[in-house]
């Protein structure tokens, strides 16, 4: 496992974000959108077209090598990809997470009409996603350090209405090469799903602590 | 919460899905070139010009009421929009479930550079989400009762490698309301996360048993 990274300047990084974040954006209605239409098969035809020519344009210079970044003056890893909080990946939300001085994690973001489970409902699985990715984050000190899930449990109160949520999480205890981290989803009517999750420091890490 | 579905015909069910498939998995082509694009920002503004008029074009015919449908000869929910097995969610892999005659299921799909968390692995999230939907399809029968996820177990082996995976699950055993099922997440090399998870049937649903 690769976890070297190419440092990009908040220039840099501001500029692609400028430039290729509105790309998403599109990507992201295109998913709703595209759920539901109910256009005959001549403009589907012609939708698809389109969507065939912007293909065409955006792979004739793909990235290579490294897709890992981390933020010059953050320190923190850029992570465009990441389908929980990737600017530039549309089939994340995506969650911005704020990180508190005391450690802690919060996130406030939209889960529209494309993470639906039951009619109305977010889909359980995508409530597990956000959370294991804010628990992943608080316990690693915001991805500055590697430490990846080795149990998490979810507890589901009620469904959690599609729309404005927010997910929070904080460090419990740490023990050893284990960091015990709890974290909460909560829609307009307060805490749906629990999440408890102990996190590992992998071996190859272990020395540099 | 309503639960009724709207009945499909097979005819339809295949006219639509001939017609709208290859719009999704167009879409998910995109958020895959999307993501590495490095093209500059005049390509990106003509990309853009696409995928507005795509979604100007998708845009004009909008299926209203009802997004759940159940197929008229299997009697199971068709589910276009579901986030893990959506044929019509560019979000969704998508899973093909496949329910066995002793009422276990298994899926085999890939997950693709989208579903990345660390470099060159599955996105820990993105394994409980499949999870968390597998199980949930062997408690309800294919979704054909209602249950709810009360708790998830997600224990995690080792990272899962990007790429061709399985997904498998089946009931422990039922007690009252309460559906216990079990699951796994297998790549190349084996098994890499193991589920366990508890189902609820509704209160409004219990009647009905």
């Amino acid at each position: 496992m690769d976890f070297s990274f190419e440092a990009i300047s908040a220039e840099d990084y501001d500029r692609q974000r400028s430039s290729y974040e509105p790309l998403t954006d599109a990507l992201r209605r295109l998913i709703d959108v595209g759920i539901h239409t109910e256009v005959d098969d001549a403009t589907v035809q012609e939708a698809l077209r389109h969507l065939e020519a912007a293909e065409d344009l955006l792979g004739r210079v793909q990235r290579s090598g490294r897709s890992t970044l981390r933020h010059a003056d953050t320190g923190r890893p850029v992570a465009w990809a990441n389908p929980a909080v990737g600017l530039r990946n549309a089939i994340a939300p995506p969650m911005i997470i704020n990180h508190e001085p005391d450690g802690s994690c919060w996130s406030e973001f939209t889960l529209g009409p494309a993470y639906e489970g039951p009619p109305g409902w977010v889909h359980g699985g995508i409530g597990a996603l956000v959370l294991d990715h804010i628990l992943g984050e608080v316990a690693s000190g915001g991805l500055t350090q590697p430490r990846f899930t080795g149990t998490i449990t979810l507890r589901y109160h009620r469904g959690t209405h599609l729309g404005p949520v927010r997910a929070e999480a904080f460090v419990e205890r740490s023990e050893g090469v284990k960091t015990f981290a709890r974290g909460y989803l909560k829609d307009d009517e307060g805490v749906t799903v629990e999440a408890d999750g102990v996190f590992i420091t992998p071996a190859w890490a272990r020395d540099a602590g």
